[in-house]
């Protein structure tokens, strides 16, 4: 998948008369942590204020550099499309996606100028009259009988979905180490059907399943060269106990 | 896609030694709102406590409903498997997934008993001796610079993950009016051509790009009845304006 993580710059996330300061920090934070920068902050109860500061932990920079507006127009001055975040259903709501899709449409619409994520108030969110500035209303999948996510962990789902969008899902990966060969691995199932059969676990002439259920388990595991020397190593020893020293 | 949503019952969230009760609080809220119900606590610093109950809102039931356990092993106990989530590379793990494709398995994987998803301590995340009882790591893809969710914003991730991977993204739709019929829409596109022409806006004989330009927005916007009426109404109101009031 191409990645278009750069467009994260163009993201604004806009929080519409946030009534706590820890929300206000902790979704600085959640930005943060998936790459977003732009906090804009449209007529906060309280802005600044040292609770946001401790839930924004290591994100401070994002929460020093929120911008403050007066109106959410303002605050979506210069944006080519708004998305409106809303749990409940509205009457006049045109384009409603679930918020894969709408991260999705919004970093499409990221290589064409400024996108703005916009969050309501605490108690009910966002406004008909707010909701309807916005080309996109995003909903969060969630419990019909409880749909009502803190507003920084929204922000959170929203922010990592963008991210998913425009940078795909890189994650750190295992270390892997030197795979073993086939050849490696042929001669450690013929050490193993050989000490098996000795260990009279398998009858050599009815192998059954036993042996492919084996293949099936290492090749699943996808064997190191490492790995292949314990398991010879140990049938090595159990050859030693069986009395076969030069098996 | 198939729903599994009583799958999600079969989820139990374990967070290992919290030390702030807001984010057992928090995480119990996000819980609840992807429908997720039992919550288990190993060596929580401070448990049952009011922070908590502030900060699940709601949900006090997932919050009251909580159990404790003394070991990490006592939490596990009757799962098929557990998902370890960790944000920081792990010399010795075994399956690591991005939270996308875990929440899948774990979804699988609960259709043949109880799945834990394990979440380490606010500071350092589980310990590699934590997340060795765990057959998949998850791990969510965040900014390599700053990759420390808060805990309940975590939880928050999973859970909508989970809810996804068991439920699919059902949200609610904008709701639809009746929509317009072909003999309706086309009777709308007769009536504009011949107005914009009687304004001189269009030359009939030389179109260009105008009709089909304005056939693919209507086209986009699928058009209701009463949307239809009323721009049959404004294209009325200007042919009179015109002095063709039986256009």
């Amino acid at each position: 998948m191409t990645s278009h993580i750069e467009r994260l710059q163009a993201i604004r996330i806009v929080l519409v008369a946030p009534s706590h300061p820890g929300n206000v920090g902790g979704a600085a934070r959640a930005m943060h942590t998936m790459g977003l920068a732009r906090l804009v902050l449209v007529n906060p109860r309280r802005h600044p204020d040292p609770e946001a500061v401790a839930l924004a932990s290591g994100a401070t920079a994002v929460l020093d550099g929120a911008e403050v507006a007066a109106t959410l127009d303002a605050a979506l001055a210069d944006c080519v499309i708004a998305v409106g975040l809303s749990a409940r259903p509205r009457e006049f709501a045109g384009r409603v996606l679930a918020v894969r899709e709408a991260a999705a449409e919004a970093i499409g619409h990221a290589g064409h100028g400024d996108v703005a994520l916009v969050f309501g108030t605490e108690m009910s969110g966002l406004s008909n009259a707010e909701l309807a500035r916005c080309g996109i209303v995003a909903t969060i999948p969630a419990n019909a009988g409880y749909a009502s996510l803190n507003l920084a962990a929204a922000v959170q789902v929203v922010a990592y979905e963008l991210r998913l969008a425009a940078a795909g899902g890189e994650v750190w990966r295992a270390p892997r180490f030197e795979p073993a060969t086939v050849d490696e691995i042929e001669a450690l199932y013929a050490h193993g059907t050989a000490t098996l059969a000795a260990m009279r676990f398998l009858d050599p002439r009815m192998p059954k399943r036993l042996l492919p259920r084996l293949r099936r388990l290492f090749a699943r595991a996808a064997l190191e060269k490492e790995e292949v020397n314990i398991l010879r190593g140990i049938l090595a020893r159990i050859d030693q106990l069986l009395g076969r020293p030069d098996a």
